[in-house]
């Protein structure tokens, strides 16, 4: 059956790293018979040069018919100061919550290959793995009311809203047992229930669902302490799952521990497991168009798309292995680079994983 | 002028790390003839055991007529199940509130006796001294409405709102750049502007006040990018301004990362610099009443108070050098022990504190 899969470059390295994922994509179409087909378009800024919006009808259009989206990276300064409601960012919330892709998964694993580079000390973080299993669509990021008004004082005054209803919370929880089913049968979740009434539901459905899981062992963390726990004992950590605001800080603050951004893909699923693919690093403005960026997190993210959408677990497999292997020959792009290694720019390091694929 | 303190030693290990506290100030009283008074009262678990709620009327009354407040930790599990209302926290939220203790001073330094303490890399973080200026009565803490309710469709919602005013902005943003102009003059606010209203209208306030401020360089984070950032060039920061929110998860990131959070005490201050004090860590009801726990924050946070409330340069700064000293002398309790040092408990710390006075 043809796979549709739907590439958004986006800004900044986002082209330059793109092409060295549709390298690897295209060899392992071949080798493992994927049948699939490309289509691509734009998203963020370069949407919004090409459009005039960050998203357009038509791009969304072929989202939604697309099976998966693979994409780059958006924002950048060029995009600043145009209004906010046309922002890069914008094109994003609006992909991920137009396609409903609430669950975010953000892996943070140290590479062997790679302990070096992590600020952390090496037995704080070897062997590091951990899950981070985000609430996409709900929260604070698209709650409404949300607006700006001016008191009877003559003050201004902004305000957000946090809801979170018992079907999100439950889908999100879901999906982190589900995955701490396949790991090793450990969930966190995260939530900052002693303050907030919308955490006080999080917890009790999350407790609800637990039922389903009697074999997974789920503890609760306060989003203060986690953040003090991932600097102080990761390794504690199997699967964590919080909602779409912690879930934002606390993946940003795990990828870091491994030192290697530059080496983290991501997904977000649907219901049915259709979902977008993407690095977790920015759109890196400062090195876009130098071919120095780091591509392995855009190709690691076609490895996923492999292994959740179309569950090829082969051709994601092999694709894992090729990264592992050219780490192995000492190759190195600038921001994961250390000594007795050798340091290449984007082109050479797709170039290298396509051959070892 | 006689000083009136209301001690408020709570819960946990609370009582242990204020007598020692009590012990210094005492000390400190008589050697500077600072004319303090002391009051002691309950808060949190221990106020709702004595009074049936966390927070009684008449400590709240004695905590307004006090010139400052030392408070030791609340929580343990020993209230976890009895109705969140009444839990211990919301006696320490009433009374920020109630008191108007809008500016919550964390700082995050890294002692050079205790270096080897951190779980990051010495030279990461060697020297380190950030201050975290967290606005402590507002956003999403407080914001109403908040509520649990029946959606239509039968299921439960529970919502929280995070309203910010440019009052309640502008008054916590001078204290950020008033410490800054102190310290390093560099300040760095962080928010996540590029998705909130709220942060939107946040950064707005703060360009407006950085007008007052020509000398203090100011710059702009997202919530996420600064949480990877602690993470991975802690250094970078002298001091970082943010909500409530975002500060409860930013300093106690920043105090782990010195890996002696017994170390760390804090200030919530109103208007007029009348503030109540408190160490950054908890009251850890696990190693409660065995004589162990680190009372050096709680002596720090004297220190403090002697600073910020009371002006009395001097005294602050002995009880600082004493600490020092203490270090010196290799006396460690077991939370920041390490090889070569003398371990001893929370008393034997204490005296030796006092002693060094
Ligand atoms: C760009 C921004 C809106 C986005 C978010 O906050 O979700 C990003 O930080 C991310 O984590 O994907
Ligand atoms: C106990 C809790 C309500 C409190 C907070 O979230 O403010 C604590 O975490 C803190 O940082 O002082």
């Amino acid at each position: 059956m043809v796979k549709h899969i739907l590439i958004l470059p986006g800004d900044g390295i986002g082209p330059e790293i793109m092409a060295e994922a549709v390298k690897a994509l295209k060899i392992a179409n071949e080798k493992y018979s994927l049948e699939v087909e490309l289509e691509f378009d734009d998203l963020g800024g370069a949407a919004y040069d090409h459009y005039g919006v960050p998203l357009a009808d038509e791009t969304l259009a072929r989202a939604r018919a697309a099976d998966a989206v693979l994409l780059g990276a958006v924002g950048g300064p060029k995009w600043d100061t145009i209004e906010p409601a046309l922002r890069p960012e914008r094109g994003l919330l609006k992909i991920r919550s137009q396609l409903e892709l609430f669950g975010n998964l953000r892996p943070a694993i140290l590479y062997p290959q790679l302990a070096s580079a992590s600020t952390l000390k090496p037995d704080v973080v070897s062997g590091l793995d951990i899950l981070i299993v985000r609430e996409l669509t709900g929260g604070i990021y698209f709650g409404q009311p949300r607006e700006r008004r001016t008191l009877d004082n003559g003050e201004r005054q902004a305000y957000d809203t946090l809801p979170y209803s018992e079907s999100e919370i439950r889908r999100i929880a879901k999906v982190g047992f589900d995955m701490a089913m396949v790991r090793n049968r450990k969930l966190c979740s995260v939530d900052k229930a002693n303050v907030l009434a919308s955490s006080q539901l999080w917890r009790e459905v999350v407790e609800e669902v637990a039922r389903d899981y009697p074999e997974v062992e789920l503890s609760h963390m306060y989003v203060d302490n986690c953040a003090m726990q991932l600097v102080r004992a990761p390794k504690q950590f199997d699967v964590i799952v919080t909602d779409n605001m912690f879930g934002d800080i606390l993946s940003d603050q795990a990828s870091m521990l491994t030192g290697s951004i530059g080496m983290l893909p991501s997904a977000s699923l649907d219901r049915n497991n259709k979902g977008m693919y993407e690095p977790c690093h920015g759109s890196a403005p400062d090195i876009a168009g130098q071919g120095v960026a780091n591509p392995l997190a855009t190709i690691l993210s076609v490895s996923m798309m492999l292994r959740y959408t179309f569950n090829q677990v082969q051709a994601a497999d092999a694709i894992e292995k090729a990264v592992s292997l050219v780490l192995d020959q000492g190759l190195r792009t600038g921001d994961i680079m250390s000594d007795g290694c050798r340091r290449v720019g984007t082109a050479e390091m797709g170039d290298a994983v396509a051959s070892a694929l």
